[in-house]
């Protein structure tokens, strides 16, 4: 393996503002590639500190990713501390400066000093273009094939330079043998469900590496064998294909909708929803995905119950009689979304997101979702833990799960 | 301000399995007391590596944080490289022992070597005592006011020694002077944009550390002065205030949702929306904050154009003669799903998010958006830069702008 470090700089990131996520994107994203992120350093915006740093890490380290401080203020100095670190000149980089000016004239803003500031680059360095901001990233190779991997803080623009322009160049440039792995997505189980499903099953993936990244209502196994154990790594992932059955969605990193959407595309179908716990996040989950509109026609949210009534054709009698957050009421604003948009499927969901709103009977996290298509009405619940963003996050991939699950014949 | 850095351990927070909240809870608890954490370092889960950053820190820093590595396993190591670092002994914490062993019998688990070493602390540290898992943390006083904090890596267990045992005695027993600081959160400017109108208004904040945050339609300013300069704070705080004018929507750390709902709370008005190329994600932001049913009754996410005939009577004519994406239908959308809903205030969007639809008159990132209330209604446009994801956020950001606008009497 390849020692990488990266040095993250913002003041934000130590004063409770953001949390930096720079670290979890690179170690998934350079493992493959045989390289191995050893350590993260986080400083505030402090020229000497930030050079310092550096310098440090290229002593230890053969790749060095730096983030952060390459915007147009006062308080983004990385441009300055590498010049520090490497005794290098700042000089200013013509294509970058065209697309700053451009950016500028198609945003209506005006080009400033601060603006044109953002296109300076270290002499000797690659200029990366930013296709989501301003600023460019930069590649610096140095002596003895140490590189130098500039890149911005915001985590747009940090991973449109990485996707586009980092990972492609370390891909052809450093060659470190590559470890085979094979992913499968899982929804409807966490981590122990899975352990002990293998466990139950007899299967033991020893002595691959067996790792999991769970995210609310998905969960990613993934097997890593060594270079050259592609055959183990393969046989394994059958396994552990069979064991897990239809609780995998997909056999590449995949979020749930993208798979949706895709069997959605592939069959010619059509998909609403119709929301109350959880607000319109269904439907901005499924519009979050490009092409959508071939597949999806809209969403009627109806946080308030005569919303339900007036738009669904929710009986008001059936809300009075079972409370909004029940099995009838789920399967009856189904019904009224495919009714009311055309569709060939339509996903409900109905619950107690909290923190208010909790009775005895249905505590916090109780959620009812419910899918109508011409075959008849499907209902599920589920009680949910966490808290309400997460509760509302796991209900939206359960139901999304659901509508899969029609899909592949199996719910 | 006195100075903290943190040392996180933990090989999953550096090959892209976890991400690491615990530098961001640290930075937002420890500003108050009047330290500032000026760096973290996260390393894997290594002995020399771990013992020497312990070292290094502990002459940069009074107060040093160490997360992590106190679990029963192998990799668990932070026990002994804190050992390396200082040149003290382990010892066996016979109260951690023990409630080590009464957490095994009321979980039904045995007490193995592996579980009873989590109760080992340096000599001469307090244990800091669980409540939520086994392994204690530990306060280690050194010489010269210097002080190393062992926390577990588990958020949970580490928020649980933190807030029960850590900033209690830091309060008690570090007096640092807090450094006064003001916020102003501001919609419908950008970073240069706020530089250009200080600089235009001759407004120089220096010697105030002036900082900025910036997320998808929104902004916050940040003005830190010493210890002591509470009134140049104040009145540079006043003066960016008048500066900027209508574009702050609050004076401490909020987001714009949640003023926005602040603001219709306190007037007892009710808001619907209709989404277009947002598709649900201003419902969605309006939804996540506890209480919203207050006053947000739901909305009509019309994201194919017959949906916004059929339900928000938006005319096909006006449709077909204008565009989907246009000031008619977008005022049409508001209007439509004020009376639909039947609420105060009703928002509007449509517009271009892409990378699909564009046309050479209507690019990607051209979006229109409109308020309906009593008085009328208001429609704006704006192109956004950036991608699907970040058009989107913007329109809704700027759509609830042109609703607190509303609200505070300025649109």
């Amino acid at each position: 393996m390849i020692a990488a470090e990266l040095v993250a700089t913002g003041t934000e990131l130590l004063i409770g503002r953001t949390v930096n996520t720079h670290a979890q994107r690179l170690g998934r994203a350079l493992s493959p590639l045989g390289i191995a992120l050893e350590r993260e350093t986080t400083l505030r915006d402090d020229r000497p500190a930030i050079a310092a740093a550096v310098r440090a890490a290229l002593t230890r380290s053969q790749v060095v990713f730096v983030t952060g401080g390459l915007g147009p203020t006062c308080d983004d100095l990385t441009r300055e501390a590498l010049a520090d670190a490497l005794g290098r000149k700042i000089v200013r980089d013509t294509a970058a400066l065209s697309r700053i000016r451009a950016r500028c004239v198609r945003l209506g803003q005006s080009m400033t000093d601060s603006r044109a500031r953002q296109a300076d680059i270290l002499e000797g360095a690659a200029a990366l273009s930013n296709s989501v901001g301003a600023a460019p990233g930069q590649r610096i190779e140095l002596g003895g094939g140490r590189v130098l991997l500039v890149l911005p803080g915001p985590p747009r623009e940090f991973e449109a330079i990485l996707a586009e322009h980092v990972l492609p160049w370390l891909r052809g440039h450093l060659h470190a043998p590559v470890a085979p792995e094979r992913i499968l997505m899982v929804c409807g189980l966490g981590e122990s469900d899975v352990i002990e499903r293998f466990a139950a099953a007899g299967f033991d993936p020893a002595p691959l590496d067996l790792a999991y990244c769970a995210g609310p209502g998905q969960l990613e196994v993934r097997l890593t064998g060594k270079p050259g154990e592609e055959s183990v790594v393969t046989s394994a992932a059958a396994r552990a294909l069979a064991v897990l059955g239809d609780h995998v969605y997909a056999e590449s990193r995949e979020d749930l909708v993208a798979a949706v959407g895709r069997r959605l595309e592939a069959r010619g179908a059509t998909v609403a929803t119709a929301e109350s716990c959880t607000g319109g996040l269904v439907a901005q989950v499924l519009t979050s995905v490009p092409g959508s509109s071939a597949w999806y026609r809209g969403s009627i949210v109806a946080y308030a119950n005569d919303a339900k009534t007036s738009l669904l054709g929710v009986p008001a009698d059936l809300i009075a009689a079972h409370g909004a957050v029940s099995e009838p009421v789920a399967r009856a604003m189904a019904e009224g979304a495919r009714r009311a948009l055309g569709t060939d499927f339509a996903l409900a969901t109905t619950g107690v997101a909290g923190p208010d709103g909790a009775t005895p009977e249905k505590p916090v996290g109780l959620v009812w979702w419910a899918l109508a298509d011409a075959k008849g009405t499907v209902a599920r619940t589920r009680r949910f833990p966490g808290d309400r963003d997460l509760i509302r996050r796991w209900t939206a991939q359960y139901a999304l799960d659901l509508l899969r699950r029609r899909l592949d014949g199996t719910a």
